[in-house]
């Protein structure tokens, strides 16, 4: 992965992010008193739960979009971005757990940051497959 | 990523259409009332919300099917399945929001798509590694 | 994919490893009675449908740590950690399919190997950062 550490490192810390939400939950379980396999039973605790359920969703988007940005355009560009994208996400952590309204600016700062690597890559993407006659 | 330009382009359609399903369980959280973090509490939402579970359950199946299918056989063989995956996927969209019955030939489509990537990689990468005796 | 043909075994046998455990759930699902949306209505099924969601769960942390680790140490380390985690999975998803307590060897197992190849995959990406000024 010769030019692409610092998407590399960002990659990491994302998916330590990641597990961190999974703490939550097991240690929301605990609190709550919710034992497996149940996923539901307090709603303090379906916050918690919602919100490692939506960091998992958007995994699929954000990688994907992070290493596309990265080959596309510019490693340090799409670290940054991914930056944004793990602050937004503990945001979004932090704030839902609290309580679902408290959800909305980690939500947001993450939904564009996603955007901008998805859409970026797309974009650069199509322009040089139409350059190359697609290859 | 020279050389696998269609595919990165199909991963980001994919990546699109996924994120798709996402926003049609926000609208239809407001078409139902449900309100979060529950994921239930009416069977037409409940619907809609597993297809979209459906989607990111079968990303970590299709993406790394995808590009270890375009780097072992062929790119644009890899975007054209990844093209009927997709389809498959809308229609697996489209019908089983309207009722349970109908999300049977797009799961369908999307499964043989993802089963070609998935063990044409496989029977390549295992061909590969005894030309080369494993490295 | 030079290099890194174990890696890509490994990987393809975790997505069938992973798809094993959706075709679980479709069992369960006929053996108990619970017809789709719905996720619940008995214990039996409640575990195997989390048996499920939880491999869901990991294969974002375990696919980027494998590749990352392949990438900044060895593909036949990384590979050989990737049969550990699969092994794991297969302990948790059996033991956990039984009863909610015999789900703890395996998911020890497949942690230990996941957090081998994702910690030890930062570090090494640190390491080259900090070498090469962030390049």
């Amino acid at each position: 992965m010769q030019g692409h550490t610092l998407v590399a490192i960002v990659t990491l810390l994302a998916v330590l992010t990641y597990f961190w939400t999974s703490f939550l939950v097991a240690r929301a379980r605990a609190k709550y008193g919710i034992a497996v396999p149940a996923t539901t039973g307090h709603a303090d605790f379906e916050r918690v739960f919602r919100v490692q359920a939506n960091t998992l969703e958007w995994m699929p988007i954000f990688l994907p979009g992070l290493w596309l940005f990265a080959f596309y355009w510019n490693d340090r560009v799409a670290a940054a971005l991914g930056v944004v994208w793990i602050l937004g996400r503990i945001l979004y952590a932090t704030g839902y757990s609290k309580a679902a309204q408290s959800r909305s600016m980690g939500f947001l700062v993450q939904s564009l940051a996603a955007a901008v690597l998805v859409l970026g890559a797309l974009g650069r993407a199509i322009w040089v497959a139409i350059q190359t006659g697609g290859v």
